[in-house]
């Protein structure tokens, strides 16, 4: 039975961790370059973990920029959904990893994200209405080879292990700079 | 003097959306599938705004999956670091536009985003390690047409009416279920 996680590294790595905090620092990076109205273009390959420089074995490039109803060109997503896609992608990473780990075959797993936000935190419109998300919600359809309960485990110690649910649902100290 | 941002339309849609709190309501959404492994693919294209559904002008689509020392196959970048990306560009365009507001022309604008991780939360080798960033770095390096006290004005400008900024500082309520 595979889903595709090498689990056993990971349990390997979570017992060399425990011994060796320091080698569990990461540090993950991102550039971007601001390129004309809202848009920018964002680059990602370096990172440093295990005690040294990393590298992803591509450079990935992501456009952001405000649709057409903002008065901007469109030219990608809106900033706020990068956090949608990185939700998604989380949780369901999560889930394959914990389905390996329990032994239940995965046959396919989607997810749909929705998030609710009030613009008139952005704008300016309304001092009480914050800039965020109000609340965002996830579906998943799963279909596995594990009863209805098994499967809804599943997603349950997902959501508890995952990073960016973490990163969504706590706060985060953010320092911004001028160089 | 123009970056490029309609900042009439923004100011004007803030006027207006004072009084049309309803349209003022968005719902931004991904949907996403399971690939194999921790691989995950996230598309992006249709929102609700202003009272109705909208699109983007294409589908824009994501690949999220782990890097070769987490024994993963690296299809795409760590879900965790599309928050990076929505970071930097949240705040990118949030320094254009309150530069056009304030008629500051902008030569330059690129920031390097930092996210400090300790993995060993998601890993579960330390209860006491949370899941998410322990902390992120923003740093600026702009040139622009303006002094370094009105540069710096802008980025706290920009970050005082982050969606994205806001979404990572402060927490939010996220559901997750199973369909």
């Amino acid at each position: 039975m595979s889903n595709g996680v090498n689990v056993q590294a990971l349990l390997d790595a979570r017992e060399v961790l425990k011994g060796a905090p320091e080698a569990a620092q990461f540090t993950w990076r991102a550039s971007s370059k601001w390129q004309h109205g809202v848009h920018s273009t964002t680059k990602i390959e370096k990172f440093f973990g295990l005690g040294q420089e990393q590298s992803h074995k591509n450079e990935s490039v992501f456009e952001a920029d405000h649709p057409a109803i903002f008065a901007a060109e469109d030219n990608g997503i809106t900033p706020i959904e990068y956090l949608l896609v990185g939700l998604a992608g989380c949780l369901t990473a999560g889930v394959a990893s914990v389905a390996q780990n329990r032994g239940i075959k995965l046959n396919s797993v989607e997810a749909s994200v929705e998030g609710g936000h009030d613009i008139r935190g952005i704008l300016g419109a309304d001092p009480d209405v914050r800039n965020g998300f109000n609340d965002i919600k996830v579906v998943f359809t799963i279909d596995a080879d594990a009863s209805p309960a098994d499967i809804e485990a599943l997603v349950a110690q997902s959501q508890k292990r995952s990073a960016v649910f973490d990163a969504l649902t706590n706060p985060t100290n953010v320092t911004v700079e001028v160089a």
